[in-house]
């Protein structure tokens, strides 16, 4: 069978792989479909060099049916149809201990720290599979990752039914925090520089701001009656939002801190102080992420048909990069069943997108 | 009778000015004792000249002795010993409607925003007043509002009896930090760079760490069984410290900033990520802080002659700034019922402290 991987040098390339054999505690999965996202993006720039092992199989927004099982797994059967949270834990370090495995100390990344799903057949732990309902389009489902992403960067934020909400940055992270912020209760404001996106996100019915033709924090105060947003998520990834963001919240109010941010940024801490903020990291899920996830994607809240740009065939890997790169669509799924297509162009890729990472 | 005003251009002088006879619920109070804080020194080092009404009396950390009742002041009687909880909010604002008055977004900070306990009388609003302990030696209760401050911190540290805490900064505030959070079931460790401070920080039973000569992420790696810090306060001011302060705490550790930072600070916002981290914002106080240091100054849990450097007439304030402006001092009190004294330098200021703010 054929994977893409990722070679080094901003390359991706079709590698021979064999399918590996279940063994126990594991489950082969035919992979139907996986997304591509900003953090596949970043390894691809280089950012992760130092954790992929080349040539790297990336991957871990997917969906997919379970073709055979390992000894000892039970729960599961052949044909099942699933996703998977690809975190790998120690079970040993003080964070697992204290209940965050999520974040364990030597977590291991599954499609960055060892093979993802960018192939026709992926072996993975058991204890990672989601069950989908058997009744839920695999297109969508392979954004319940990116949607416990999300889930969990809401739930971190401690929302209330009723707060007001800004979500700074309007890619497909940060049209999936609205979405579910607005489930959830918020009354939902994007701030997004791209027209194209800003139309596409009031198409689902949320208020957005140009941040360049309006003063954001004229808007919000008022829009907030003198007192600020409840919660700010910051998921452009542009110093600029970041060192602006404190001037949008209320007093008590969150900041949580989604974007990449790879060097340090300023912070206003006057600010910070005197409205008794707070500033929260979140990264990835816990396994309640992804169950909430695979119901809003089975309820529709998640605006699954706006977030997939288009599908294209697993030989058509790299071209899908470029144009993620290129800032040329927003979720692009790779069929990792589809029949050989023509050759492609496997060129280099320059862009820097932002988004969640892992 | 005479006060200690700032006049601007970093110069403390004398001024007569009047006693304030008590308006219909407000006390007249003989000021025995006023501490000096970093953020007095702000004042002077022109940091605050848009709220100040210049001469401005500043002065907040006091003790004294109920001198005349206001009409319609019930629970209070003439002799009574009080502290004063400088915090005179609006009532009206979200902050306020929110259950935040003590940052109420119009706080007027009695001692900034209007005049101070730099005097022999001092009229305020009686629901300020804080009751003191009759038998309570009334030099120590004039450190019952930086202890608040303390208690306040540790409290929006959410502290748990038992975790491991790292106090960054061992000038008054740090210390009395540190002091609390150790009387509240932590365990602390300081860092301090001036090695007498240290010294007197070690008289306390606290390890203190040179950030010189101890490389402190290996130290409190190693102290933690590497899981890191389960809060870390910020206390110096130091940009340094605030972006050195992220890699010392545990997976899901929270820093609390409380020194003054005027201009934005880099942080390092991957580790916050990483980690899921919570950066809090702690400003003054609410009621239940200033009546628990109370029962901690009336304790001795406070280090009171430690933290007291010594004792001065109110002529002799602007000698006391000026000592504490070049770190000669931790604590100086006024005593603002002294006997005049021989005429003393009033020269300017030039040095800067780091502290708590308003």
């Amino acid at each position: 069978m054929q994977a893409a991987t990722y070679t080094g040098n901003g390359a991706i390339t079709l590698s021979e792989a064999e399918p590996q054999a279940p063994g126990a505690g594991q489950v082969q999965i035919a992979v139907v479909y996986t997304g591509i996202c900003g953090t596949d993006l970043h390894v691809l720039h280089g950012a992760m060099d130092a954790r992929v092992t080349f040539p790297a199989v990336l991957g871990h927004e997917m969906s997919g049916v379970i073709a055979a099982l390992g000894d000892g797994v039970t729960d599961w059967a052949v044909g099942d149809h699933v996703t998977v949270m690809p975190l790998d834990w120690c079970g040993d370090c003080p964070a697992c201990r204290a209940g965050n495995q999520h974040i364990c100390q030597n977590l291991n990344f599954i499609g960055i720290d060892s093979p993802g799903s960018l192939q026709a057949s992926w072996t993975v732990p058991a204890d990672t599979l989601v069950r989908l309902p058997a009744d839920l389009r695999l297109d969508y489902a392979a954004l319940v990752e990116p949607s416990a992403v999300a889930v969990h960067d809401v739930r971190r934020s401690g929302l209330v039914p009723g707060e007001k909400v800004v979500v700074i940055g309007g890619g497909p992270i940060g049209v999936l925090i609205a979405t579910t912020a607005r489930h959830f209760g918020g009354e939902v404001v994007v701030i997004e520089l791209d027209a194209t996106r800003r139309a596409a996100i009031a198409d689902l019915g949320f208020t957005v701001l140009d941040p360049i033709a309006v003063d954001q924090v004229e808007w919000v105060t008022e829009w907030t009656a003198g007192a600020g947003a409840d919660v700010v998520f910051e998921v452009s990834g542009a110093a600029s939002a970041v060192l602006g963001a404190t001037a949008l919240a209320k007093v008590r109010g969150r900041l949580v801190v989604v974007a990449i941010h790879p060097t340090p940024r300023p912070i206003d801490l006057q600010r910070l102080f005197w409205r008794e903020l707070t500033i929260i990291g979140a990264r990835v899920y816990e396994r309640v992420d992804f169950e909430t996830a695979v119901e809003l994607v089975a309820a529709g809240v998640i605006p699954a048909s706006l977030l997939i740009t288009r599908i294209e065939p697993l030989d058509r890997t790299a071209a899908a990069f470029a144009a993620l790169g290129a800032g040329d669509a927003l979720k692009i799924l790779i069929d990792c069943q589809a029949a050989p297509t023509a050759p492609d162009d496997l060129s280099a890729l320059t862009s820097t997108p932002a988004g969640a990472s892992k």
